[in-house]
Formats: C-alpha cells, sequence, structure tokens
C-alpha cells in the first residue's frame, strides 16, 4: 500500500499530501496543525494523521509535579487540548495506536491498534517524529518483571501524575509519617521537593553533585541551602546505586555505596533519554545523546521531519548538538517542521529552528521557603571547555528597592567572553520574582549583546519591582568594570537603589 | 578667583583638575562617584565638589508613594548613601548650598550658604549640571504666598514625602472618612490612589486623558478598571483648573469646569518639568521641554556636562529629544558625564549614553486588587505619529500556565514596523509578575530584534513562571503572523501552554 512520494505544492488539483505524525504532544501536534495552517493558507490540500500510543494529547509534563503537589486541582487541567478540540481544527487524530515500523524508503509507517492488536501500514509524503523522551530509569529502580518497584517512580507523563496522586493519598492514608526520597537534583528533583514538602512528607534529597547541576556550583549551593532552610535533608555527592524493598515488596529505603537514605516513596528525577527507537531501527542516524539531529528546518531526511525531546538540538551560539528536553523547543521545533514540510519552499526560504541556549527556570516554595533558579548559556566551565578565556562574576542585589517590604535577595551570577566582551550566560538564584528575569539575559544573549550593551539598556525600574540598576543589569555592568580594570578583580560594590 | 580652563588629563603634576556639580541626587552624586574612580584609575589628581541645596543626598523620588502607603517604615529608609558615605568615598559635599550663578566663560559658579546667605564665587575646571526636575504645581493650587493650598501638595522629594506623613497623620486623627483627590492619572497618580486606598481615603482620581496616558488607551483602559474595582472613584476626561477652601484655608474640593470632586487631601500628579533656570541665566541652551540638551557624551559645552531629570533625554531609535524624569536615566547618564570629564579621552573614544526607550513600570496594589503595568517604546499613536506603517495586537495570555493557582491575566500590546517588522513598542497590563518582563522587550528593542527574532528566541518557561510560550513571545509571534497574512488581521488565537 507504499505509494510514490510528492513533491510538496506540485499537486493542486492531485490527491492531497499526506502528512503521519508519529506522537501527538507538543512538537508532534504543533507540526500538525501548523502544517494544516500552511496548506490552508497556500489553498493546498494536506490530511495529516497524528498517531499517538497513549490516550493523551497535548498535555503539560513540566506540571505533573505541581499536580503532585496539589496545585492543580487534577490531570485534565494539564491537557491544553483535547482530542475533540484537534480533530474539529482537522487532524485525523489515532490515539492508543502505536507506530512500530518505519520505512523511509517506501514512505510507510506499520502502526498498531494498542487495544486489538492490529497492524496496517500507513503511506505518507512526510512524517514527522516527534516521539519525545523517556524518563532515565535505573535498573536498581526495576523489579523482576521489569517494571518500577512498589513505590518508586519518575515523573514524565500523565500516567506518572495520576499513580503519584495514588501512591501519596495512600501512604498519607497511614498512621505514620511518610517518608519522601527524591534522588536527583536538577528541576525534577527541586519540584518533587517542594511537591513532598508541601504534602507533609519527611524529604530527603539525594543527588550526585551539587544540587542544580546546570548552574555553576557556587549558585547550586544556595539552592541546597533553601532547601535545607525548608527542612530538606539533602546529600550531595551520593550516586544511589540500589534499593530495598519490605516484605511486601515495597521500598522501604535507597542506598549509595554503603549509605541508606530510608523512604516510603522515591521519585526519580534523573533526567531524560530521546525516544528515538523506532528512528534508529529505521536506519536513521542518532547522535552522541541518542536524538535526532534534524537540521534547523526541522529535516531529517528526504520526507522525515523531526521535532522536540526526541530530537539533540543546536545551541544557538556554538553549535554543538545538546539534549534539552522542553517543551518550548518542542513547541517551536514542530511549527518550524510543518511549516516546512507543508509550505513548498525551497531549503533555503525554509523555517528555521533558532537553537537554544538552554533557558530553564524553577521555583522551589515550601514551608515559608521561597527560592526561585533560572539560567541561560553555559555555565563558567561550559564556557571555558570551549577554550574561550571567560569572566564571571556573582553581583548580590534584591529583588526590589531595598527599602520595601517585598525586597529579598537575588544573586545574579554572568558569564562573559573575556575577550569580545560578549554575554555568553547568566544564572540567578534569589526570592520572588527574580528568575524571570532570566529573560532579559535570554534575549541579550540571542541577539549577540556585550555585557557593555546589557549595562546601557532602559530596564525598566519602581520601587517594588527593582533597585534602580536591574540586577541583571548591574552584574552584567560590574563584569564590564572589572574587565576594564582586570587588577581590580577582586572588587565588589554594593548594588545602587 | 576664576582660574584659567585646563585640559582634563594633561595636567599631570600640575593641580587638580577641579570639578564641580551642581545637584547631589542621582546624575550628580553618579557623575562625582565615576569622575574619583576614572581619574584613580589614570592615576590623575581630581577635586570633586558638589553643591546641593536641601540636606538631602541620593534619596530614592520614586519611593515616596510607598513611604506615604506606609510600606517603608521611615523616610532614612530612602536614603541610598548618606552625606558621610559619600565624604568618606572622597566627594568634597555641600549640602544646604544653593548655586545660583554660574559663569560658563570664566569657569565659576556662584554659590550661597542658604543658612548664612553667604556667597562665594567657586572656580571650576568642569562643572557638571544636575539639578533634576520640579514638580508642575499649577496656579489654582497655589495660595496668595506662592506656596501650596493647605492639603494639596506634589509627591516630588523627601519634604514632600515627609508633608505627605503628617499631613495623612492628622487627618486619619479627626473623626471622619479623610477623602482624597488624586490629579492626574500617569505614574504617581497611580501610586498616589494606591497610597490613599491602603490609608484607607476614601479616593478619588481625576485625569484629563486615559489612565495611564502613556500607554494605548485600550490598555489604560484596563488600568482604570483594576483601580475601579479596587473602589477608587475615576473621572477621565476632566481638565482640574481650580479648587476651593474652607474657612481654615484647607481645601475642601478640586473642581473642572462646573464639576466638583470633594476631598480633604489633594495629590498633584502632573508631571515635572526640568529645573533649568541656572542654565538657561548661564546662556546655555534649552530644548522644546525645557531641559538642557547635552550630546550622548552628556557635554552641553566646553567645560559643561549635564545629566539626568535637568536634561531632555535622546530617544534610542528615533533620535527625538523626550523628556523621562527618571532615575535609571540619572545614574547613567552621570556615570557617562563622570567618565568623560575625567577620562581626558577624545570624543570619539568617550562614553556614551545609549538613549532612552522609554521604559517605565509600575503597579496599583491595594483592597485585593493587584494589577501591574509596564511599557517601552512608542504607543501605537507615537509610532503613527513618525510616518511609519504601524502594526500592533493585544494578545490575551496569563501570568502562569493556566492550571497552576497564581495564573493572572496578563494582555501584552506589540507595536511593530508593518515594513521592516522591527519591533517597537511593548505595553503590559496583568496580574501579580506581568510587568518585569517589559525588560525582555526592552532588550529586544534596545537590540533592534524584529518581531520574529523574539518570537524564536529560547525565552524560560515553567508552569508558575509562564505559559509554555512566554506572553511576550506569543505576542510578538502572533504580530509576526499577522503581518504575513494580512487578510488574518482581525483573526485572535488562544494562548498556548
Amino acid at each position: 500500500v507504499s505509494s510514490s512520494p510528492r513533491t510538496p505544492g506540485t499537486g493542486a488539483g492531485t490527491a492531497a499530501q499526506r502528512v503521519v505524525v508519529v506522537g501527538a504532544d507538543a512538537a508532534g501536534m504543533s507540526a500538525a496543525h501548523q502544517a494544516l495552517r500552511t496548506a490552508r493558507a497556500r489553498g493546498h490540500e494536506i490530511a495529516v494523521t497524528v498517531f499517538e500510543r497513549t490516550s493523551h494529547t497535548s498535555y503539560s509534563a513540566c506540571g505533573i509535579p505541581y499536580l503532585v503537589a496539589g496545585d492543580v486541582a487534577g490531570a485534565d487541567l494539564l491537557v491544553a487540548r483535547t482530542a475533540a478540540e484537534h480533530r474539529a481544527a482537522g487532524v485525523d487524530l489515532r490515539l492508543g495506536v502505536e507506530v512500530v515500523g518505519l520505512d523511509v524508503v517506501a514512505r510507510t509507517v506499520i502502526v498498531r491498534d494498542l487495544r486489538t492488536g492490529e497492524r496496517a501500514r500507513h503511506p505518507y509524503d512526510d512524517v514527522v517524529l516527534a516521539t519525545g523522551a523517556a524518563p532515565r530509569v535505573p535498573p536498581w529502580a526495576l523489579d523482576e518483571d521489569g517494571g518500577p518497584v512498589a513505590g518508586v517512580r519518575a515523573v514524565k507523563d500523565l500516567y506518572d501524575g495520576a499513580a503519584w496522586l495514588g501512591m501519596l493519598d495512600a501512604a498519607l492514608a497511614g498512621p505514620r509519617p511518610v517518608r519522601g526520597v527524591v534522588v536527583g537534583g536538577g528541576y525534577i528533583g527541586l519540584e518533587m521537593a517542594e511537591a513532598f514538602v508541601r504534602r507533609g512528607l519527611e524529604t530527603t534529597l539525594v543527588t550526585r553533585r551539587e544540587v542544580m547541576g546546570t548552574l555553576d556550583p557556587d549558585l547550586g549551593a544556595r539552592v541546597r541551602a533553601a532547601l535545607e532552610e525548608a527542612g530538606v535533608t539533602v546529600r550531595i555527592g551520593a550516586d544511589v546505586d540500589g534499593l530495598d524493598t519490605g516484605p511486601d515488596g515495597r521500598v522501604t529505603c535507597v542506598s549509595a555505596g554503603d549509605e541508606r537514605f530510608e523512604g516510603d516513596l522515591v521519585a526519580l528525577g534523573l533526567g531524560a533519554r530521546p525516544r528515538s527507537e523506532l528512528a534508529a531501527a529505521a536506519g536513521l542516524s542518532l547522535g552522541e545523546r541518542g536524538g535526532l539531529e534534524p537540521d534547523d528546518r526541522q529535516r531529517v531526511a528526504d520526507g522525515v521531519w523531526a521535532a522536540g525531546d526526541c530530537c539533540e538540538h543546536l545551541e544557538r551560539h556554538g553549535g554543538l548538538r545538546v539534549f534539552v528536553p522542553l517543551g518550548t523547543h518542542a513547541n517551536k521545533q514542530g511549527r518550524v517542521a510543518g511549516e516546512n514540510l507543508a509550505g513548498g519552499r525551497p531549503p533555503e526560504a525554509m523555517a528555521r529552528f533558532g537553537g537554544v541556549l538552554g533557558t530553564a527556570i524553577t521555583r522551589f516554595v515550601a514551608n515559608g521557603v521561597h527560592v526561585e533558579v533560572a539560567r541561560t548559556g553555559p555555565t563558567t566551565e561550559q564556557a571555558r571547555a570551549t577554550g574561550r578565556e571567560v569572566a564571571s562574576l556573582v553581583t548580590e542585589s534584591t529583588t526590589a528597592s531595598g527599602y520595601m517590604p517585598e525586597a529579598a535577595p537575588m544573586a545574579v551570577k554572568v558569564v562573559a567572553d573575556a575577550v569580545t566582551r560578549r554575554l555568553l550566560g547568566v544564572q540567578i538564584v534569589g526570592g520572588p520574582g527574580s528568575a524571570k528575569r532570566i529573560d532579559t539575559a535570554a534575549a541579550a544573549i540571542w541577539l549577540h549583546a556585550r555585557v557593555d550593551d546589557v549595562a546601557r539598556m532602559d530596564l525598566s525600574y519602581a520601587p517594588p519591582f527593582s533597585p534602580v540598576w536591574d540586577p541583571v543589569q548591574i552584574a552584567c555592568r560590574r563584569l564590564a568594570d572589572r574587565l576594564d580594570r582586570p587588577a581590580d578583580a577582586g572588587r565588589q560594590g554594593r548594588p545602587g537603589g
């Protein structure tokens, strides 16, 4: 049932362009809708079919820790668009259907209906691989059947969300205090620690490196201090490599060498890996991190496009491949893929994904502690690894003018190229209102600004919002001053305002 | 006692360069300290004398409404640096001394000690005019002696702050409810309305145009709605032109034509004008708005520099002169002036002020209402006035992912050049956490970004902070989409995330 490939946009009057999308979350659905919009704008016939093995579509994976914490009343609220809404917009959405084979020469996918077990071949002109990422679950967390040990679970999809709610409700219904262990000190680790503390668990966080390993260690240590202030027991430098179970098969503790951390519930925040098995079996090449490597038009091969967490992304300035599973990139890449596959444009006129800076943000809010964390661009160590001469500096400031009741401490670390004076990266750890300012830095880095440019910008000021010099700006100004006067490298003034 | 002018930096081994600064607030003290730092870095002798007619130095004028509201425990907290701290850093600071004359040929200022009445001549090599701005007080607000009518006052300096605290305490000690009228709907108007409501006053705001006239009227109307929701009586389109007083000489109401607005206390938020009398008397030319017109090196004439609110500023992109009295510009311009007067560099190598975008931010928080307001760049009308073809669009979004408890509405208006697609201006009105995002737009505009660039940027996302597409970004993306498809100009999708 295969068909010969067609060039999009050449088929006026002929059959519609057939598009298959594999995966119905952010990247896949963005691609599907953008393909429909682009085709409609061109008056071009298109048929978009999306296969999704789960029963979920367009949900917020990032919202799951907040569902677990009790901030979100129900898992349905995490669904941005329902299947019915997608279908009403013209997408042929097939839930519970897994794509089990891909023939990029014959331009056909083989699908299996997970309810009936039936297989079918489905021809396409263009396929979009949007298979997402899978959480890393180490062997020690699995039972004999290959499933997670009872009480242990990752935090990735809506099934995990539902499972966590059930596990917590059951544990909290018992007579004794519940102990939670979070393994991993990154974004999910921090957010699950928040969820555990807010649900009343005695919480331990165990991590191999410093907390928030995507920050410079000096800023990561500030996040750790905030966790500890909120009553979380934090153990850094411990590599969890096993667990014990009780007679009922439930976890009782995890272990790192000889050390044991008791817990009734264990959240795994150990990162994710691209789901790229389908692509690999089809003979498509994968990168070092196991992800697809589309070009900046999201094109992998003739008629094959890829977007989102199954891909490695191009870092904007260095051109390196990085793996940054995040909905923001998935959405943007999906749009690029959809526009390009339906646009009928030559490669040089296609839409392009602009690359990633590694911008990320999170928070820990529990037990009267409110710390926000954000970063963009390389850390000091990452910047040095590229062979640059790098200067970096931490500035202590406040989120508002110091005399305002809402003023909270805010540390900004700025990383710059000491020769070109280009701003490379910024990290923020601070109180309420501090972290979203990372976008000022992200915009500046995106547009190739020097620290001097940021120091001169007309940024907003009023006492409830900032000192007179915005903390990001003052940090850039101080680094610029230091680059002017290397001899003064140790000096640090106090913030204005 | 005058002296012949010297070229800075040519005097190694001779007497120190003599610098006089007129005014000891943000601009003046920034200039003074930067001149000292620059001279020290060069190993160049310098003597910096600052004359200030009041007894205050380096205070936050923007903090006064929050002092009045009761957020700030005392006026001393608004002083960023005390006189003693300035002196310890090497500034010869003379408080209570007014500069009453300036001879730019003889390079001399005439000063008068306000306690003793004594006059003296003080020679300089370079003078920095940093005389600030004065609040606009219309004739109807003045009594026969030229002072403000009792109960009526502007909101500009620490004397005003102290007066407001006294007036409020006295009024609130009385038996009946206190009625407050705010005349003017700009930043000070909004902030004094907040202060009045929070102090328990029955508050009326009267303004000639829509509330927040520096926004497009459709966004200004949103701010007005928030004020009304908090119980403020808002009258727009009324031009206050008189007042009545009681037998005790105190204000009882203000009037606009036949209309009367009763009030025991009347705050004037009618803007400010540059204090440039000294410069005018010295024969220096002033701009249309009455301010000094330094070049982007802050140079006015040979040996004469100016910085801060006594100046008209260059708008960054249009090159127009604008009057934007704000501490952020004062600080930056003061640094530029100080560096250049002490740096001994040729004009082409001097530091430059980068211009203003008109970035501004404020909020109204009272009676359970929390609205934040921010803007940067021209409004739609201002952009059209430059002869451009302009496109603008309002996007409704939320401050956090829609399912989070902290999600609040947030409107973003984007103004762009329809031909070049350059981002020109952005306005934000929304809930907690919305306004400081204006800096993302300000950075993008500063660096000449197109709306397409902002749409592609790697901005931060996590559910407590943003929908998947940041509201500023989604607004730019939608305007970019509209510019691609002019026929769809009326269409508005819903925000993602």
